[in-house]
């Protein structure tokens, strides 16, 4: 165990301080007044070790939604429906290095297929490997999921996100059909749009972000019981994919410069985890040019270098 | 006038069995059953001069869509409902030499507006733009026009291939949501696509087709009675959109090769003319794989090059 | 003939001083010292008629290197030397929609050749299609067709426009290795360049850029003895490539605006034609950002709007 | 450690011939007779371990070269010359989705620098600032530092390889002088691609090359003595570079499928680790359509899935 929790406890209120700074150089996501309403200079984190001690600071307590988050675990609950071959023949596993609602990858490189599965296409076709009869199942046993992992049976949709995401999403309607026009996506469009507005309309705190990332870093185990609520594989896969894609087009920066999986979402949130040690929930709506919280970056990234965290 | 309808006459029918033979190297349009019906080696050909003389060869009264040539008309209507400037703040004026259902310059280059109104991209933004209270107007307006231009009245839609257009256009679809996205669509996606498809569906035999061309080639002036249909800046407009971008990503090629404005669609027909003297209408549904008719393209050289048609 | 000339010469000082005051929105190109130096302000245009009329006016007797507009000249003596096959087997027909260097359309779509002679990778392909026993000999045939075409022996190199264009080539050098790589150029890297940075070299007054156009409005013809300097379907290839290529990524607009063939380069000259009437030299060094002489085009534009020069 | 040695040296042989089966699916390099001329079904592989365990089974004794694998070296002796901002002023740390040698995000994302290390852009980027007096000198302290990781004074180049890089090497070149127009090369281009070509050259077999990788499993250290050969925070970069871009446009498939660093070259060559356990050199010249050995791929997937070496 690398993190000295007695010394972060003392030290954690101080950097975040430090880390807040920066959100005036971030901007938060406007597209829709569910996300344009949170203040720009939040910031909130919080520690769950898998030796049971937790921490916290800053606004801690506030909701915000998973958005982009989500996709972690859209991808678990696919593969624990269809198995890795059902899933890898309808998304690749590499990084694009483009935006990620960018399409050039679907037109220039055969067959079409999203890149992998944290790109919104890729996600969008995850989404509608989730098995369920019509979307209201589906979206039901994602949220079920994330209830599970988080540890919290209260966890729900923001249905004003829902709602706003669903009518503002002509690029992802526009992904969505290009993926149905290169047979990626069986299901039809709008109710695989359903379930995947759904799930970014997810609504937690940084304290159910953090056993989420807890049971991750515990490889696919709740962190009490020591029962497996997602095979080791699966969360192996979803660990793999954050540290290659989990921030966007700057997650090369994000493992060289913090070296840890995370996923961060367009209302600032950030899952992330030391393997074996730490599950992280961290929100800071103030978005640097890459879509990922400026203020939440900068302090995972002292923390890293102050704690060792890097798995390379 | 450069060409000598009687040595035409004459010589046009061992021409086009030359041509008709290099169907076997195309494909006919297989996406909807409307178009993969067509016969590979059909090829027909009318000619309608300025001076009142008509020739016709092979298979000129079989009924095909005009598909991509209907973007003419849509052009030519949306610039008499709104001028220059309103058409020309959603659409381009420059050829891409991408494929025409193509997003990659939408995504790639400031604003996101449609390279040119010949695309699929661009054409759907011009549907938008022609005015009515509603798709079934604006598409009323529409066949009205094609009517008129054709001089024919009995011209309308074929409602299977209208119903088959509509139900495959996945590709269609995403690029009207990536322009809903970027703004250039005022109006919703699925009423514009309904005018779109709607337009794609009508349905014409070559001789309508000549007679259309004809127009054009007189500067938008009725043949017969000399009254203007079309504004002659609009048709100068149109006709210089089919030499740069008419003939889909072989337009260059077209230009250099045959060198008269010229439009074709994916069921094989060719709008074409020589201005000041001929309108020409053609259908060869073997396509080649620029989805031009390859029986179409080589017969209007063959053409061309006989009797100097080229503006160049 | 469209063009009264003796209504042109009373009003032509006015118009092109109001085209003169668009070239504060422009900028002259700055890479190298002897385009630099260049004033905006400066704007001159000669027009010669195949009548045998000459008009002028503003800045005409200024000198300026031909740089993009030698491409229509080397095309057509690559023609005359290898014939219209041996040229488009290494460079295509077709408009690209991008920069003049770009080198996306070499590396996205197979295999691999320059899309037209007008950018500067079919620039440097043609370059080294024109026979002659290395570069030395290929430049002073080339210059020899400009002075022929020109009528006047007396054309040159600018040669410290040469040393700068080769000294700062980085781009034209990637193109041309990039086409080597592709096994489009058969000579090596270098000498091919050295043809290419020479015939952007040569320098020209308005005039004889003038006369050179009216060539090509001839046909291929001496005007004054009509004689055929250049073969009519070589001219008619190159006015085909003017209108569809021949202003950059702006040639679409251009050819609606003006609708007539042109070549600009980024001294700010133009050259320009009325096919059957007029050569047109013009030079305006304040570039828009497409890279063509910001007075030049609305000059061209007001002149082609007054007396219907629209071929279309 | 996962790795049982004994386990491991009696089933070894039996795998690899598993694997060397792969190699039928693949091509070797024949773009220059040095890569040409390797065996088709050659497959060697060496593991050292932290322990001081060796193990090897296979063609081990083969001598190949470096190619891609040194951009690993090149890069380590970078940061120990420049430091981590003069590194990344000049490169990124962004995977790209895109082949190696691509040119598309060098010109469509601003500002044209190479998106990471690894890539040729990259590598050639990286090549110019090592520090030396000319191409000699540093290609002198590159091969010393390749000599020390590997331990192994005897090392060299293969001049022939060397010279047929060179002189094939036109798509290098022109990345060259794309990134020399991008102002991304201070030096010039023909001496910077002298050191990208020597370093390309460099002869190893198995043995050596699992040491280098020991060193790098070492955090940087030599293992025998325990000294700091490469400061342990670039040996960190290096590693996550290798997890995010080592194996071509198939680094997030490999990361998913195999989990350790790795990074391969076209001569079938792969550096591979287990962090803190193992350094391994395997060669197997049979490529797959990404570029990496297939046969190499397979058993290094093969071994991992049996020692659960996957970091994630």
């Amino acid at each position: 165990m690398h993190t000295d929790f007695a010394h972060l406890q003392k030290r954690l209120p101080a950097w975040l301080e430090e880390s807040r700074q920066l959100a005036e150089h971030g901007k938060v996501a406007g597209y829709i007044p569910g996300l344009a309403r949170a203040p720009l200079r939040r910031l909130g984190i919080s520690l769950h070790s898998i030796t049971g001690e937790q921490l916290a600071a800053g606004e801690c307590g506030a909701a915000f939604t998973l958005q982009s988050i989500s996709k972690v675990f859209s991808l678990l609950l696919a593969l624990m429906d269809r198995g890795e071959q059902g899933v890898f023949e309808k998304v690749g596993m590499e990084p694009t290095g483009d935006d990620f609602n960018s399409m050039l990858k679907l037109e220039l490189v055969e067959p079409g297929k999203p890149f992998n599965p944290l790109i919104n296409a890729g996600a969008i076709a995850v989404a509608s490997l989730i098995r369920g009869d019509g979307p209201a199942e589906k979206s039901a046993r994602l949220l079920d999921l994330i209830r599970t992992v988080a540890g919290d049976a209260t966890i729900g949709w923001n249905e004003e996100v829902y709602r706003s995401e669903s009518a503002t999403a002509h690029r992802n309607r526009s992904l969505a059909y290009f993926l149905k026009d290169n047979a990626v996506l069986d299901d039809e469009v709008e109710p695989t749009l359903e379930v995947y507005f759904r799930q970014c309309a997810i609504e937690v705190n940084c304290g159910q972000l953090a056993r989420m990332g807890l049971v991750l870093a515990s490889g696919g185990k709740d962190p009490r019981s020591g029962s497996e609520l997602i095979p080791r594989r699966y969360v192996q896969i979803a660990k793999t994919f954050m540290i290659t894609c989990g921030m966007y087009n700057a997650s090369g920066e994000f493992a060289i410069q913090v070296g840890i999986p995370a996923k961060s979402g367009v209302s600032g949130g950030i899952l992330a985890l030391v393997p074996g040690e730490l599950g992280i929930g961290l929100v800071g709506p103030a978005l640097n040019d890459k879509g990922n919280s400026v203020a939440g970056v900068h302090l995972l990234q002292t923390l890293s270098r102050q704690y060792d965290w890097s798995m390379f």
